[in-house]
């Protein structure tokens, strides 16, 4: 599969961060899938940490929750192979580590959901949920879930 | 449509609140919808702020918990027109902003579940899962996260 | 149903925690399956409390998170009867109560993957996301959140 370069230049990578444990990075069940949290890593190293408003800016922060998608995309491409072109997002779960008085969540979760939106087209629209938490494993910055379908056909 | 009005004058909100960026507020996939996280907001403002068992009374906790459910239903609404008679609950998850000796965040997020039972019905039943956090975006006192099936019929 | 000892000796509990309000604790629509949020109740009693890395070790976070994973098998076979030989995972969410400076999250949720997969075989594959909070309800070391989906035969 060649690398796919989207209009927006965004690269999904072609190697993703293997489980940390006793699980998989994505199931397909009945038609919905699940996608394990995915965090901001690029090339094997974690290049996001510390809280938003406090150690990294928004557009740090932007930044970060873009890695997360991209990550997610690649996991999906990885797990899926052909049938990547079948998904459909369903859901995405931003968790973001937050400095106390930030509050402006919603604008740093858009770095991913612009990321999908622009990758996937129509496909890549989702209901979004922000969370603001005080710290996160590895204290990454961002901790990104998603929910996805398969269509029945492309 | 006209306003309903349920037995414990429930009222479901006809203006609801619109995404923060870019995502939508329901989405439908394979017969599972998500609803994007909600809320206490009442007439476009944020109407409760702060921690529960802080600067909220449980009872103020429970109002707000009502008043993100009943925001869930007005989005369902909006999203679903006619097909709104043919949602079935899934999943609810409720985060509680909280004071940190607050331990008793069920009692709080019963304010939602006893709406979604209220108005919905059998139809209403769920299950649920709820958190205890330090922080919510914009200092909400909860955030409302809502799983549903749509049935093939009603 | 005889009670099941699987090759590991793990016993799913045939008494588990009834719903603490107004929801249920499992509920399965359009072959998706929600269990409410499980703790690591013990023959009724809370038996984890407290935060990994500060008040609790790793090896008693794991076990926490063991009892968590048993309870959401008890809670399937309460619910679902014959047809828990037809459940097969999605997805598990672990929260796990962190001390400030805890950072190895991963190793505690696998004591919860780690039952499902002993007990489950490969129908007990899921994805997996895992956070640090600070504080649980009730000062509870872990709350596991599981989906699962139920397959049209064994």
């Amino acid at each position: 599969m060649e690398t796919i370069v989207t209009q927006k230049s965004y690269v999904i990578p072609k190697a993703v961060p293997e489980p940390l444990g006793n699980y998989r990075a994505v199931v397909l069940r009945n038609g919905i899938g699940f996608v394990s949290g995915q965090f901001p890593i690029i090339d094997g190293r974690l290049a996001f940490q510390g809280r938003v408003g406090q150690e990294l800016s928004v557009a740090q922060g932007r930044e970060a929750a873009a890695a997360c998608a991209l990550n997610v995309l690649g996991q999906l491409q990885k797990a899926l192979g052909e049938d990547f072109g079948r998904v459909r997002l369903a859901r995405v779960d931003g968790y973001i580590a937050s400095g106390p008085d930030f509050l402006d969540q919603p604008a740093v979760l858009d770095g991913a959901s612009t990321v999908f939106v622009s990758v996937l087209g129509e496909r890549g629209e989702h209901a979004r949920t922000v969370f603001a938490v005080a710290q996160l494993p590895q204290r990454a910055a961002i901790e990104l879930v998603v929910t996805f379908s398969l269509d029945a056909s492309r």
